[in-house]
Order: C-alpha cells, then sequence, then structure tokens
C-alpha cells in the first residue's frame, strides 16, 4: 500500500475552489510535500464580525515532516495573506520571487515574525528542487508585478499550474508571459494543467495593462484641478503608469494611504517602480503647489469604508478634503460584494463637487485575469492529459471545464474538484482518491478559529432581532426577591417602550411564579418557559424574534 | 405671504432621490395636494434585520385636508409598496391604471385593508381633475405591462413626470410609448421635466423587450430537458414571451412561487397575459410529462433566500428538483447588492448538474429603463424650461443633470435635490424654497418607525462582536451576595473559553468590591466602570469589543 502510494502524485487542493481567494494547493509525492500559495479570503456576509478567512491546514500539520516548503506565485492577498498564521504552526520556507518575497516580508514585520520566517528569493526561469519535486519559476504577466507560473516536475509528469494570470504581450515593466517555455512543455508533455478561471465567463481578450495609460493620458490632458486616482496598492504597472502619465502633463505624485506608501516604497527599493525623487512629493505639500499640478494616488478603490478615499469622500480625512473641479479616477472594479461600497464613495465624491470617473464610465482598468480566449490559447499550447480548473466560483469551473470540452479534451480528463480532495495521478491516470481534512478557518482579532458556526448563528440572530435579558432572583425556598430586571438592546428603543417593557416583566414574573410552584421545575426549565413563552408573546405583538436570554439567581437568604 | 404662496407651484420630493426605490412626489398649489407614487426601498447593509423602507409622510399627515389623491405610475414594489402603510395614515383615492391597481388590490388584501381604500381606475389617455391640477396619464414603456407618464397641467404650467421607462417601439402587448404626445406637449411648452434616471450612466439604447423572446427561442429550440425560467412576477411581457416560446416548441408551463401565481392569475383575468387554459399545467403534474414538455416560470431572479428558485437550488424545495441537463435561464439582472446572492443560485444549480445561462453568457435580459440615448430624445421632444432628474444616486442625478447641459440647458435651470427639498414654481421662475420633513421610516415586522439608529447601532455592535451580560447581587450594606453570573453570546465559544469567563468572573467582582468601597459610587457608575474595564481588559485579550452588559440588583436583606 505504502508503495503504490509512493507512485503516485497527489495534488490537494486546500483553498481556492468553489471559492474566490484562501488560494492553497498540496503536491504530494511519497515522503515530499509542497505547498502552492497560502492565502486569505475574505469573510461571506453571513460570517458577521469575521475580519479574515484562511484554509485549514491540519493535513500539513499532520505531514509536518514531509513538507518541504511553501511556493508564492505572487504578491497579492489571496496568495500570500495566511502566511503569518500559517507559519506559525508549518514553520518551512518560504520560495517566491523578490517583490513577492517584499510584500511577504512587510506582512510579517506587521504580526512580529520576521525573524521567524526563511524566505528564499528565485527568479523566473530557476528551477529548485524541493524533495522529490523539480519546481520551475515560469515569468507570468497579472495585475502584480514579478508573478510567476509554475511547472513542477514530478516523477510522474510535469504539472503546469498558471496561477492567477492574463497574457499580455506588453507590460509595462519586465518580460511578457514566458509563452515559448509554456509551449516547450506542452511539446514535451504536460500531466496536469491547473489553470486560473476567474474571468472563464467573458469572452475575448483582457486588453493590456498598457492600455490604461493611454486612457490616462487623454484624461489627464484635459484635466484643469487636482487630479485624484484611487487603486490597488500591489498593482505597481498601475501606479508606474499613473506617474508616467502625471510626469507628461507636470503634475507632482503624492501617496496617500498607509499600504500605498509602503508598496510603492518597497516597490522603489527593489526597482520594480521608477519614480524620479522631484516627482515625489508628500501630501503635506500639495497645499503649496497649484491644483493643476498635483495627482495624489490612493488606496480606497473598493470603498473600503475606513479607507483614505472614503475618508475624502466623506470629508473627513484629515489633509485632504475635494474642492470643485477635482477629477477622481476609480482605478479599479469592484471585486463582487463592493459595488455598493464604490457606489456610495461615488456619490459622496459628486456631491463634494468633485468629478468621478468610473468603469461603467471609462476604460479606466483592465483586469489582472485571461478571459476565454487567452485560456484556449493556454490549453492549446499546453495540451495537458488532464486539467483541473481552478480559483474560482463553482460557475467558473464548471464553464471552465465546458471550454476544455470544446477544445477537444475528453470530460473525464477533467476534475473539477473540492478544497481536500485529493487527486492521484500516475503517469498514464488519475482519479479521485478520498479526501483530507480542509475548510475555512476565521479569524476575528486575535483569535483564529474560536468562532465557528454557533457563534455566528446567535450574531447573525442578534442581527436581525436584537435581545432581551431578564434576571429574576429567589431565595432558597422558591420565593422571588426583586421584580424581574429587563435589559434590551438591538429590539426596539426602549424610552418608546416602557409599555412593552413592563408586559415583559409582568408576564416573566407570572411565568417564573406558575413554575416555581410546580415540583421538580429545574431553573433550566423554568428559564426554557420564559424563554418560549416570552418569544411567543413578543413575537404575536411585534412579528420579531428578539434572542431571550433569562437568568435565575438564587439567593441564599 | 398666503398670496405669494398660492401663484407658486411646489415640487416636493419626499423620496426616490439619491437613492434607489421609495419613489414619493409631492406636488403642490395653493389648497391642492397630489403625490405621485408611493414606494418602498430596500434596506442598507447597515439597517440590520429591517424589513422595508418607507418615506416619511409627515409633510402629507400635517396637510391632509389638502390631499386630493395618490397617483401610481405602475404596479412595481418602489411604486406601489408602501401604499398599505401610509393610507392607514393619509386615506385618500389611488388612481392607475387597471393592472396598477389590480397589483394595488393584492397587496392590500395581503394587510386585510382593501375595504379602507379608495381605488379608481384611470387609462392611459385620459386626463383627470384633481384640485388646482389635470392630471393627464401618457401611455409608457417599462419592464411591466400598463405603465404612464404624468403630464401634470397646473396654473403656471405643465410639468411632464416619465416615472420608470423607456422607449421601447415594439412592445409585446399593448401601445407603445406616446411619444407623438410627449412632443406635442413639448411644443406647446412644458415647466418642468423629470425624468428617471436609472440607466443614465449607459451609452446607446435600451433594447426592445422584445429582443429577449428571439434569444429564448434560440435557446429553447435546442434544449433538451426541462427548462426553468426565473424572472420578476411583475414582469408580465417577459412572462408572456417564455410561454410564447414554450408553446412553439410544444412544453406546457408550470408556475412556481407565490407571486409568480399571483400576478399571473391577476394579468390574465384582466386581459394583460394571454396563456391557453391547456398550456398552463400544475406544477404537481409536471412529473407526469416528458421533461422536455416543460417549462416552470418561478419567482427568484434575485437570489433571494428563501424564493423557489433557491430552494431548487439547494435541492430543499418540495416539489421540483433538479435534474442532470436541466436547463435554468435567469431571466433578470442583478438588482446592487444581490450580486452573491444570485452567484450562489448559478454555482448551486450547476452542482446539481443543471444547465445555466444567465446575463453574463447570453442576452436573456433587457432593462426597464431608457439608456443615454433614449434619454437625450426625451430631451429633445420635451425641451422643458426647468429640469429636475429623479429616481436614482447621487451620482446618476448629477449624470443626467450633465447629459441635460451637455443638450444646452443651462446649468441653472437645472435642480438635483434632495428628498425633501422644495421646489418653487413660478411662469418663469424656479427656486430651492426651504424644506419640509423627509426621511426613512424603517418596517421591522409590525413595527412601523420603531427602530432608529440607537436600535441598529446596537445591532450592529452585536452582530461584529456579540455580548457579555454580567449579574452580581448585592444587599443593601453593599455586601456582594452571589458570585457574578457571566453570560456571553456572539462573542466566543462558551465551551472552550471556560478560563477567559473565569477571568471575567473575577476581575467583574474585584472592579464592583473596588467601587462599592468608594464614597458615593453609585450603581450606574459601578456598571460604567465594569463596562470599561471589562472592555478593556477583553480588548486587550482577544482585540474584539463584545457590548457589555453589567446588572447589579440590590436584594433587601
Amino acid at each position: 500500500m505504502a508503495n503504490r502510494k509512493k507512485n503516485k502524485l497527489r495534488v490537494i487542493p486546500l483553498g481556492g475552489l468553489e471559492e474566490i481567494g484562501k488560494n492553497m494547493t498540496v503536491f504530494e509525492y511519497g515522503e515530499s510535500i509542497i505547498v502552492v500559495d497560502c492565502g486569505v479570503a475574505f469573510p461571506e456576509d453571513e460570517m458577521l464580525g469575521i475580519d479574515l478567512v484562511i484554509p485549514d491546514v491540519t493535513y500539513l500539520e499532520k505531514n509536518l515532516s514531509k513538507v518541504k516548503g511553501i511556493i508564492v506565485t505572487h504578491g497579492h492577498e489571496d496568495h500570500i495573506g495566511a502566511l503569518p498564521y500559517v507559519l506559525n504552526r508549518i514553520p518551512v520556507p518560504v520560495y517566491g520571487t523578490d517583490l513577492t518575497l517584499a510584500l511577504i516580508e512587510n506582512k510579517l514585520v506587521e504580526h512580529q515574525m520576521l525573524n521567524r520566517a526563511e524566505l528564499r528569493a528565485v527568479r523566473a526561469g530557476q528551477t529548485i528542487q524541493l524533495g522529490a519535486f523539480k519546481v520551475e519559476f515560469i515569468r507570468s504577466t497579472h495585475s502584480i508585478a514579478d508573478s510567476v507560473a509554475l511547472a513542477i516536475h514530478t516523477p510522474v509528469g510535469v504539472v503546469l499550474h498558471t496561477s492567477d494570470f492574463k497574457i499580455d504581450h506588453t507590460p509595462i515593466e519586465g518580460e511578457p508571459i514566458d509563452l515559448a517555455r509554456i509551449a516547450e512543455l506542452g511539446k514535451k508533455g504536460v500531466l496536469l494543467l491547473m489553470a486560473d478561471s476567474t474571468n472563464v465567463e467573458r469572452p475575448g481578450y483582457t486588453m493590456s495593462e498598457r492600455t490604461v495609460g493611454e486612457t490616462l493620458d487623454n484624461v489627464f490632458k484635459d484635466a484643469k484641478s487636482r487630479i485624484i486616482v484611487a487603486t490597488f496598492a500591489s498593482n505597481i504597472h498601475r501606479i508606474q503608469q499613473i506617474v508616467n502619465s502625471a510626469m507628461k502633463f507636470n503634475r507632482k505624485v503624492a501617496l496617500n494611504g498607509r499600504s500605498m506608501i509602503n508598496v510603492v516604497k518597497t516597490a522603489m527599493k527593489l526597482g520594480y517602480l521608477n519614480i524620479p525623487p522631484d516627482v515625489l512629493i508628500d501630501i503635506d505639500r500639495i497645499q503649496k503647489l497649484p491644483r493643476n499640478q498635483i495627482v495624489m494616488i490612493t488606496t480606497g478603490s473598493q470603498g473600503e469604508p475606513m479607507s483614505a478615499l472614503s475618508r475624502i469622500a466623506s470629508n473627513s480625512h484629515r489633509k485632504v478634503s475635494i474642492e470643485k473641479g477635482d477629477l477622481v479616477i476609480i482605478s479599479a472594479s469592484p471585486i463582487p460584494g463592493n459595488e455598493k461600497y464604490i457606489s456610495r464613495v461615488i456619490n459622496d465624491l459628486f456631491k463634494q463637487g468633485a468629478n468621478v470617473i468610473y468603469e461603467a464610465l471609462v476604460e479606466v482598468h483592465v483586469s489582472g485575469h485571461a478571459r476565454q480566449e487567452e485560456l484556449k490559447l493556454i490549453h492549446r499550447l499546453v495540451r495537458p492529459k488532464f486539467f483541473m480548473p481552478v480559483h474560482g466560483e463553482y460557475r467558473h469551473l464548471k464553464q471552465h471545464a465546458n471550454l476544455a470540452q470544446s477544445l477537444g479534451m475528453p470530460e473525464e480528463n477533467i476534475f473539477i474538484m473540492e478544497n481536500g480532495q485529493v487527486l492521484e495521478l500516475s503517469q498514464r491516470k488519475a482519479q479521485i482518491a478520498g479526501t483530507v481534512q480542509a475548510g475555512s478557518i476565521l479569524i476575528d482579532g486575535l483569535g483564529v478559529g474560536d468562532v465557528g458556526n454557533i457563534v455566528l448563528r446567535d450574531r447573525k440572530h442578534l442581527s436581525e432581532d436584537g435581545l432581551i435579558v431578564v434576571v429574576v432572583t429567589v431565595n432558597s425556598d422558591g420565593k422571588i426577591l426583586t421584580t424581574p430586571e429587563v435589559i434590551s438592546r438591538g429590539f426596539v428603543y426602549v424610552k418608546e417602550s416602557e409599555e412593552l417593557m413592563d408586559e415583559i416583566r409582568e408576564l416573566t414574573l407570572e411565568i417564573i411564579q406558575k413554575n416555581l410552584g410546580k415540583r421538580k421545575s429545574s431553573y433550566a426549565n423554568i428559564k426554557n418557559n420564559v424563554k418560549d413563552e416570552l418569544s411567543s408573546y413578543l413575537y404575536q405583538k411585534t412579528k420579531r424574534k428578539p434572542m431571550i436570554l433569562p437568568v435565575i439567581i438564587e439567593i441564599p437568604c
């Protein structure tokens, strides 16, 4: 059995399937395990109060001695964000390109654990040996610089993992995606392709990042006042283009937002971003320059309520306020779920007197993910024996499977997997072979995994109808000592509902008196009765179901 | 003063500006008031637990004797939904076309108040006199049948209110929008245009509803198994087209979802929907027919969690479950905020084995709102002296104002208003003249307006971090009688946090003992101390801020 296993490659996604984010895939062969990516997801709507979601890495903990390292394909949160939590439990080296490691470094510094981590730099084109695996880093293009695809050379064949990518023939900095090497690997034979499904529903090609620069030039050309551009801090090529347009039209550039300042500093230091020293000015200096000589680059392109742009829009930013005629460009598209936040920021900016340009109006953003024609090109070049669509909700994975089939791949060679499922591959065969523990670990404040379904269910209940606490004291003879104390929060406005509170008090007294009389009524029973009877009374009165917390205290006197 | 006022028309939006929904506009002249539309809005994300939002009609209550009637332009919820609440306080006749009134009737029956309402039918082309106003109903086209625009003839001039509309030259049933009459009014002179801004950000024309029929035919033609189409129950023309396509390909039609069955029944009775009796079958009969002879039309096109389609997708519908090969068509586009719900339903349907077609893939839906070129046409035909963009968030109102300016209208003749602001018009002049009370009344269960900001703030707090109740009993000498009772919900999973609960108990005891010792520490003071000290302790331990509710009970013994 152990022997048979040794001859198989096991590919186990621990995150990134049937979801956007939390990307992590395990590759196992005999005594070797490598992990690709280590990302976070943002909480679903019903995960009330949760800050972040990370993958469950129990399987890695159980096989810790096998784990040779974590390979990170690029520096986005959904690929690096879980490292501070995972490295605590899986202390192995992390491999990535320079910029990716620099962004990881910033993150580890924030979590005060840089000294405990071992970061090993690689460059595109390089191949490293990790146990039974040879991992080859292939230059790729995406909405962050220095991203790579991976060719994982295993004893049973090559796995090509595109990670997030688009095919940009004219990137802003560095080399285009190394299609030649991908074609060469395809020619030699690829066992398994794992490819990005994010944009599979969109026909055609994603435009080159360079087209945004042209749009920006056109917009900057006509601008008469201050320009504020919001984009992702990690989109360094976008930032470079904003800077380029600013320089063309004799504007200085100020940065706004902590992550924007950090990432730009890091990228400049490493040479990924080229901003002449006299162009970059401190945000405090913008008041001293004519308004038509300023470009501000800011965070907050997703309308995040505490971000720099939201604060500017609501006129609560310490240093920047909108003046009539300011031009704000939202150079990003909404991540699903953020539409309303962004809309609110746009409304507020207009109200402050700004002119706002956003994707619905002008093409000031392009995606970082490949569309249908790009995906088809990759499939045609790689010509894999097996295919696993990755990075997407089920609908995306399914559509990507359909796309592969439309190119002639047999349905039985395509594996739409779930997180935790094991794909076992030999040189000729692939099959789903069981599952390992996988899932979502919720991060809330300092708590990692201490908030589960019960806590979330209570939060949801509280959020919808609030609560009522009723406290009664009795003595050991079952005599009620005080009139019930009733406290309500999030239910009705108490001051205007004195009458209802009185009724609750009386009803509680009644129920308790009735029950104390009965033999064998434990306090737990009585509390349940109070809960049920109050609940149905209140539902009938208000059609609401507040959480009811009865407290009975026995006083020894 | 009173005299001057008599000579002016006052136009007062009480809802529908800087928001989607809750449409209501007041027209006042001397002793006459008429109200146009009476809609609900759906709650914002932060309105936790709220069911609906209606306009504040205090101004109408204060001027009740003047109010001649409520005119409703079409039967969508954002135009009729607040009637059951508003008619309770403003008992006046309601005017609308046949289908609109029939939908209102259904709604009033649900609220058991039909007998108290006075519904008066009008038809497009008709003009009625209401006090100082002549209200002319003009045939319009929208995503619901029997919708009208209004020409309100007042002593100072004509106001043209488009309400929600698109320009559909080939509607499915009934007449196209009466552009000739609108042009005639424009020719004679229109004082004020109020026009729909929903789609102002979109260039070009909205396609005719008829184009959806062609797409459906193409999709139905190739379908081999059962077809399930989800759409809005009120989109009667869409339903007619689905039925037409079904008949073309020899399929029977079953209806699913309470509102779908109600609206179809109403529309058939009134002749707005034409379905031969042998085509419509009961949902219980679908098991007896071959799968390729069935079309089901269902509610749930917005992915609403309790809707028929959601229950089918999660395999919890009593009568319908997906079989491999079923084709599901989502014939609607997401209302902002619903994207994630719909996405979840699509994922679940794919997982159940269905093939799903939605707007991102195929044009199975068109909007009911005019795009830029249609809006320009209306502006050109009406050539109003003044313009007030309505129905939209601020960004839409602003873009609509820009569109009017681009057509040559002077900026000072355009009024971007807020709900409650009064636009005062004479034959030659228009100006904003003060405000009246306006705002959002929140509906929660049976409560109308009893949930305000404090309740919502508490719900938000509870939803994010839960709560901790600590109860302490003392006697009148300030001696503590029982160890503090600690109850927590939505904070941490209690069973795994015994230690933390113990710490909370001890800390509470400590704080209270310390404070009881001090002179002049009222119980309120002590409770505040418990709150503050526990709060900062827990924040430091967990980086969370649960609501803390201290209760101190004095026992007279």
